[in-house]
């Protein structure tokens, strides 16, 4: 295949009512196939369906140290729960609090919390002005959803294959004490299934902010998403930050939703104490606990770590297929025509795929046209805006195999039509 | 028995001493009861475990409409669940929104929403200055927790046998813009047992507020716990409110904590359209949606309200008899001696006992040492402080009836002991 962008007028003419011709086929197969979100395959949830068998009628309800399940108690979890997520997130278990289905929803408690309640004797924020947070991309809409919805100003910083700019995030940090917080997914990253490097992580870990109230939601989604035998590995945070005093600095946030069952599964949050004081406070008086019947359905069906780690072998079973399809279909396609980079992930749910500029939100379009539906473009950045319109996260984990090779083949296709359509101008 | 007023101080010597000797023969017992909070008893949580067999390995996870249960999606809940709630709430399915397990938090995310969000065109709460809440008193501890947490001023409202002083709610609220909210358990209230008179709910329905962003929290938590053959009867909230054009004043709330498993329910809310618009806007950034399959579990069980309805008698049959020992031990230890009135209920979870002005304390001190825990004097008041220091709450559903009967015999002891110290000026 040649290169596009070294082709003349002509040849691009001439591709572009080839590639046309191939479009239309697609669309005559009315297709309906969905990649937008980064949702468990049916194939997945199947396998967690065991869990349910663990608590019947008949059932002891009692936790090992003989707390009744049924009943309200416990407001920080199970203690055989939190120790599975102590192990997870390789934190001491009493620095775990384990909450509801929701680990998007304990971010935005935390969010919320520091909105109205100040954290080392600052101003709540709500009270301190226009407040800003860091957000690396791209990255996940939904967090960018959480801290635009409480007004907080989204600064990009951009991600390559080692994590955040850090050049970048030190001299805002450093210099601005309006500036909050940061998002950040450091293992199998959301969207480009990049791990934070050692050397990223250790000056994250030792920011010096100016503001006294920064705090960076550490979203650990996919800490145990291995799938290659290559894993990547991520420094332990909170062992990191101590070296610096900083353990205030981080929150770490983790769920069994792609564990388990997305909505039916637990999550988890780890913090120094202070920030756990912080967020004890205002738990207790937001509820009198979570679902522990569902927790002890979680311990009793994995046991230990071991037994979620043996658990996320089958998950790798099911999905190392599916990214493969994605990465052989873009190379196959798209190899060597200088339309388009992406990611090749060793973990996690996403793979990340740059078009060419200004052509990201065409790609989406043409796909959506021909009945296969994308993530939106600009979703993988704050308020929506890809300012390169470039970025377009492919979520391989829900269709089976055979339409994401079709989906694939479809994406591809309007990637080099919207190439094509670009290099002429039209 | 004769009234204690009415006694000379020999005669209350006489009486303290024996009274004394019985207080001792009770320490001797080495008790260790607990009648500090609305739990279920294991007996009503065992009513519900048939549920648990409702879903396992085997099970179609469907909703009738076709929505897998074990995964994304449904945010507002299933439709299943939205029709129960809409009868338990006597509102359109289409007006309720089907939470996680818990509708204090719920509540606390409404109230948390209203801080940082405005409603009606104002500014949020965070952003007016001081601003207040009406707390109807005696009350629940844990609603006055949510307003203390965000630092919202408390303004106590007395109750009588009809709800809230109306004559003084209506005085406060149609005068003072900063007067946000009002908390309501308006069917048997907690802790008095009482049910909101039609006047009070119609005066309640038409109120002018001064402010316009005026909500009124509507926890109707004991909506279908009825425990005798003459049940209360609450007037339709939204529909009265309908008529004044104050549907966005009231934004109900329930869960079937109590119904099924605290902790492992459900919970929901129903509101009018302008207030479902703002509470969605910020569910759907908080979360990508609660757990289905315990909602799946709920429908699959109950099948549908009547279902619900009869689940009810089950806990009424457990329920009446401990509601029974306490009013009789009330009737049979302190009738007649002036010391104490306490409210005779058709439902609900608790009773409530006013001692003699500044005894309530000592009652509850007097039974802890005794090894009977009862929930702390002042708990039913905003900050934790009652006036008259004569309030106290029976909360009779957890223990047996045989240790309910016991903790009443020492309750009402101690509740002569302190109104004898009293009048002895002790």
């Amino acid at each position: 295949m040649s290169d596009y962008v070294s082709m003349n007028r002509e040849e691009l003419e001439q591709e572009l009512s080839q590639l046309q011709e191939k479009y239309r086929s697609f669309q005559e197969q009315n297709l309906k196939l969905d990649l937008s979100r980064g949702k468990p395959g049916a194939d997945q949830t199947d396998l967690s369906v065991g869990m349910l068998d663990e608590l019947n009628s008949k059932s002891d309800f009692k936790t090992e140290s003989g707390v009744d399940c049924r009943n309200y108690g416990l407001l920080d979890g199970l203690p055989e729960m939190k120790e599975i997520f102590g192990h997870i997130l390789d934190v001491p278990a009493s620095q775990v609090f384990v909450g509801g289905n929701s680990s998007l929803n304990l971010m935005f408690d935390t969010i919320s919390c520091l909105m109205t309640h100040g954290v080392a004797g600052c101003e709540p924020w709500c009270k301190q002005g226009n407040v800003k947070f860091l957000c690396p991309v791209p990255g996940y809409d939904r967090h960018f959803g959480v801290t635009e919805y409480f007004g907080i100003e989204m600064i990009n910083i951009p991600m390559d294959e080692n994590g955040p700019d850090m050049d970048e995030v030190e001299r805002l940090v450093q210099s601005d004490a309006s500036i909050k917080g940061m998002w950040c997914v450091p293992k199998y990253s959301n969207p480009s299934g990049i791990t934070y490097s050692d050397d990223v992580v250790r000056r994250l870990a030792s920011l010096k902010p100016a503001a006294k109230d920064f705090r960076i939601i550490w979203d650990n989604a996919y800490c145990v998403h291995d799938l290659t035998d290559t894993p990547d590995h991520l420094l332990n945070i909170m062992e990191e930050s101590k070296k610096y005093g900083n353990e205030d600095l981080f929150i770490q946030f983790c769920s069994t939703s792609k564990i388990t069952f997305p909505g039916a599964g637990v999550a988890a949050f780890a913090a120094s104490d202070a920030n756990m004081a912080v967020l004890k406070k205002r738990y207790a008086t937001q509820t009198i606990g979570f679902d522990k019947l569902n927790q002890l359905r979680h311990v009793r069906y994995f046991k230990n770590y071991d037994g979620f780690l043996e658990h996320m072998k089958l998950h790798r079973e099911i999905l190392e297929p599916k990214f493969a399809a994605v990465l052989n279909n873009l190379e196959q396609e798209l190899g060597g025509k200088g339309v388009a980079r992406w990611t090749k992930p060793n973990g996690g749910y996403f793979i990340s795929v740059d078009v060419m500029d200004g052509c990201a939100k065409r790609v989406v379009e043409l796909c959506k046209e021909a009945g296969v539906v994308f993530t939106p473009a600009g979703a993988t950045y704050p308020y929506g805006k890809d300012p390169k319109d470039s970025n377009i996260r492919l979520a391989p984990t829900y269709p089976p195999v055979a339409e994401l090779e079709t989906a694939m083949k479809l994406f591809c296709l309007c990637v080099e039509l919207a190439a094509v359509e670009k290099l002429l101008g039209r």
